[in-house]
């Protein structure tokens, strides 16, 4: 945390603010270790899941609603938790009240009350704004946003290891698809059982990205599961993406249950190449484009991918470095990166998916799993 | 939904506001038939999912990234879509520009450059209203939070209709946990069938918020499912809230696993009781509170419950009418209304809910499942 601290200090030079006051949830589990659920949407009882004042170096304070208590052992070492009240019964709910008495004595009592102080502005609400500067009219506000964007794309070792167990329960998925896809049952039953491998790895329940859809709706690249049922000689795609703790994995298969096509296998063989050269091809000091461009070139005699060949994955699912045609960004060790190379046709697609960990010589491969087209019988 | 937008230009009028910009998710839900899948968080392609523009009796207008607009068919008619580019891979994403561009036009296009404008003021973000400032110096934002809060605390026949479906759903996910609970299981495998069940029935994934506890977790009112093993007589609390397509539905049963104690016994029928007082007391124009109060004093003997007795239900699963103690509000038919009286002991706890439509003379239920103590064998 002490790395991330050390560029967050950097920030403040460069951008002249004096502390930072975060309010999106990724930034907050970045700096803080907080973590939000997301899973049933924004809670009527705070105006946000969790505020992080910081002034690097000096102080980090977490103001959090009592109700969001929960995953207080998540937090970091020396990140100081200011609790106010969100949920009540007994009275009208006060939550924006409080929260502000308690966030106007952290500014103060940090000497902030005339700082330039570093904000996300898209997650920074009008009404806190409007409130802080009735109170403290000399605060300045600076947009960070596309800067932390930045300072993100490296991880640390600690976040490593958190992505590490994303990935772990990614692969845990990858294992259940092959195991449990069959002729006759529906993708939103195969997705119960891959979905229940993941909780019980996890032993709580984990937010997941999927696309996992079969036969002909793999053409479109994915899609969240349905009551399709499974037939003979589907493909499917599972592109499973569960957040643990607050930190993403990513990962993609393509199998068949049946009898796959010449073709198809083929494919299938051509991109596991497309994905395997993008993974020799990665060192630091290379531009993101760069590794986007030999998968794309691998694939594009057979119609390659309409999409990104692969993005940054931290806490946000989709973040920088993006790998993609236009990106310059300079590929440096702790980046962490899935990589997605697919093929669609008319009639079925094909993407294969890996996260990987740039390091300094070239890259570790964070999902274990082993791309399989044909079921282990 | 012209009931509402009725409702909406009494607002206008005393809010003295010319036209509303609405961006959180339930109110757009609420005014244009858009929903938002919140169930993987905020999405990196957008600033927010969508913005509703409302001048009532006269435009509504929304805007959607294109990276959303598949759940078109939900949108109300007579709402105008406006898409802009939200992701894109062939150059550098640049959504939160398209978005303004294309909102600016709006705001011109409808005469509302110097208006008076009704916003949401802790989901409006600064990076929204500084944008809009700059172009349009002469537009006043007024914020109208607490006043759509009551407006919207009275649903109308589609809304009505949204959440009985939503209903519907809890009931299947009650009688699953009746069918699959038994000794042995985690509550994370009873959970996977009964969001399955929830699921099939849908067709679709489906948010839910739930407690599903065994043991002597029950005596805490709730929590998410874990590894924990359902063991012989267990109680098993099982709050099942689903989200379908934007509206929420809410129902709550505590059953037991074995045999349950000659007092656990007792207590289930004083709750389920206490919940009949409260559904058969409802009657339009009488106070929340005084329904809170029949419920609360049928358990008081008993330690009764820390929490709320009930709470309004719609596109927030915790909304005005809130049944609490201090609750002056008066009921009026088409409030819909989750009540559920509860007694938490130090070793178990039994919470029984029903959703209930307050009508012309009273109520009708909406979730047909029956409180359930013992199995079906």
């Amino acid at each position: 945390v002490k790395e991330r601290i050390n560029r967050l200090n950097e920030l403040k030079k460069n951008k002249n603010v004096d502390v930072f006051l975060f309010t999106s949830p990724p930034s907050i589990k970045c700096f803080s270790g907080y973590y939000f659920n997301f899973e049933t949407g924004p809670s009527p009882f705070h105006l946000l899941p969790a505020t992080l004042f910081v002034a690097p170096f000096e102080n980090s304070v977490l103001l959090l609603a009592d109700s969001e208590t929960d995953k207080l052992a998540a937090i970091h070492s020396g990140v100081t938790v200011i609790k106010y009240s969100g949920y009540v019964y007994e009275e009208p709910l006060q939550f924006t009240k409080d929260f502000l008495l308690q966030l106007l004595k952290t500014i103060k009592e940090n000497g902030a009350s005339n700082a330039r102080i570093g904000i996300e502005k898209n997650t920074f609400p009008h009404s806190l704004e409007k409130a802080l500067s009735e109170q403290y009219p000399g605060i300045k506000y600076i947009d960070v946003t596309d800067e932390l964007n930045i300072l993100k794309a490296i991880k640390d070792e600690d976040e490593i290891d958190h992505i590490r167990k994303a990935a772990h329960l990614a692969d845990i998925g990858q294992a259940a698809v092959l195991q449990y896809a069959k002729e006759g049952i529906t993708e939103l039953e195969l997705f119960s059982k891959v979905r229940l491998a993941m909780e019980t790895a996890a032993g709580a329940r984990v937010p997941v990205m999927t696309d996992l859809v079969s036969g002909k709706a793999t053409a479109s690249g994915g899609g969240n599961p349905t009551n399709k049922v499974i037939n003979k000689n589907d493909l499917i795609l599972s592109d499973l993406t569960p957040c643990l703790n607050g930190y993403w994995g990513d990962s993609c298969n393509t199998m068949f249950v049946g009898t796959a096509t010449a073709e198809q296998k083929k494919i299938f063989t051509l991109v596991k190449e497309a994905l395997e050269t993008g993974i020799h091809t990665i060192r630091p000091g290379m531009q993101a484009k760069e590794v986007d461009a030999v998968m794309r070139k691998h694939l594009e005699r057979e119609g390659g991918f309409g999409h990104h060949g692969g993005h940054g994955v931290g806490t946000v699912y989709h973040e920088e470095p993006r790998i993609v045609p236009y990106n310059t960004m300079i590929l440096q060790p702790g980046m962490i990166i899935a990589l997605e190379p697919a093929v669609y046709k008319d009639d079925y697609g094909i993407r294969l998916e890996h996260l990987i960990l740039v390091t300094n010589n070239g890259c570790d491969i964070l999902t274990k799993f082993n791309h399989r087209f044909e079921q282990v019988q």
